[in-house]
């Protein structure tokens, strides 16, 4: 058996989320499944860095699979590319020992949050921004976001639904950055609850609009109560950036620049 | 009767291009003449800056109308943009004088369009990015665009079906930019023929690539021939970036940044 590692990037307008679902709707996992399996031959099951909702895009989507098939990864990665959907691309494909596994082994993520602010709503990328038509405050949010870095328990940004065995995280980066109508939130952490990045939106778009204060986003934290929490802002603004992992797995990862926002301009 | 002029912004892939057809298919003038009748209570006829492409998106189009029903220009803006599609939004309405023509009144127009060139396809963004797998030279690229550069007659890169009265345009600006696996290929006129920014674009690809040399361009161009040009770049890569007026209008004009390429990263 070898273990490969692949680098999906994917626009989730089109599917109900990364998971397999029983109920026949598309899924990002269910059209790379088919893919491979077409290659390989074999049934092949696919595990995710982390389960995108429906609507949510990934620039850098990191998953693995076992196989018995005997492909190089540039026959891998043709043979995909050539198969799926024009709305999913496989980046890379690298092979990795066993100890890889690219839930368990990622040590950080980051996902990248995109707000049109703008009294019209956006007919360009209008599956790809949230919209906020109140104008919003940098500094507030910046405020509230401070606050909740760090290690905490974020049950308050926790989904009901939500299956992860522990409500704590370290939150180590949430920034907020602004270039015109544009508005980004960038959130970094060992890992996130589910809809954790979209409640921290909403809660500090809550903050932005002036609806709330800065020191409000510290009670919501403290009360460990969702119900306190801003409204979960959609799912189409939000995009995983990247997912990290060890220097022992060689990962060809890019952290490649995300179009709306180029690198060079973070903190312009 | 008052005369209004619009700008609009729209995201073309649900359409059939700006102009209204006979055949019942979807077109955003058409779109946007229902939205204003229903608002004016009468029939309302709607003059674009240019026609754009079945899938070409605007990040500001000009048009205008006239009209009998008094409206402020907030309504105006308010009323459309709540019975507008969702692909389509009006960015500012201001009245203008009767001397003002959104086609004829306009001095110069700027498009641009966006090439991810990567081996493998671009999955986000699929809908408004044209894409080259073979690697791009941008040197070669921006000397064969500078021998266009100038007023010629551009037959060589007009459709087949192009009504302008004359082939000859004065090309102000044709650059080329890159930014990782993003090129932008920015193109200023005082006026475009059917299809030339993509005959435009395909033929500097074509050079890009190495499949031509820089000076093939100028024969082209030279040929007046469209049959020596290169192939048409994809309709879903271009935008109708802004459309200019003389200042005598005092049109709200923004020249908006474009999401892709922000403007104080240009010519990093």
């Amino acid at each position: 058996m070898q273990r490969f590692a692949l680098g999906i990037e994917y626009d989730g307008s089109a599917y109900h989320g990364w998971q397999r679902q029983q109920d026949g709707v598309r899924s990002i996992q269910e059209e790379l499944e088919k893919a491979l399996s077409q290659i390989a031959n074999e049934p092949i099951e696919l595990v995710g860095a982390g389960r995108t909702d429906k609507g949510v895009h990934a620039l850098e989507q990191v998953a693995h699979f076992d196989t018995r098939a005997q492909r190089t990864t540039y026959n891998w990665r043709r043979g995909l590319n050539a198969l799926l959907p024009k709305t999913i691309t496989v980046r890379w494909v690298q092979e990795v020992g066993e100890k890889f596994h690219a839930r368990f082994s990622a040590q950080r993520r980051c996902y990248r949050y995109f707000i049109h602010n703008s009294p019209d709503k956006p007919a360009l990328f209008h599956q790809q921004l949230g919209w906020e038509y109140r104008p919003m405050k940098l500094a507030p949010m910046q405020k509230a976001a401070d606050y909740l870095l760090g290690t905490h328990d974020f049950s308050a940004f926790r989904a009901a639904d939500c299956q992860a065995q522990s409500p704590v995280k370290t939150l180590e980066r949430l920034q907020v950055f602004q270039r015109g109508h544009l508005w980004m939130i960038e959130a970094q952490a060992d890992g996130f609850l589910m809809h954790m990045v979209r409640n921290l939106t909403g809660t500090l778009v809550a903050v932005g609009t002036g609806e709330r204060s800065p020191e409000w986003a510290l009670e919501v934290l403290r009360s460990k109560d969702r119900r306190q929490a801003g409204i979960a802002a959609p799912a189409k603004g939000l995009f995983m950036h990247w997912v990290e992992y060890g220097p022992e797995f060689y990962l060809p990862q890019q952290r490649g620049e995300l179009l709306f926002w180029p690198e060079g301009t973070l903190g312009k």
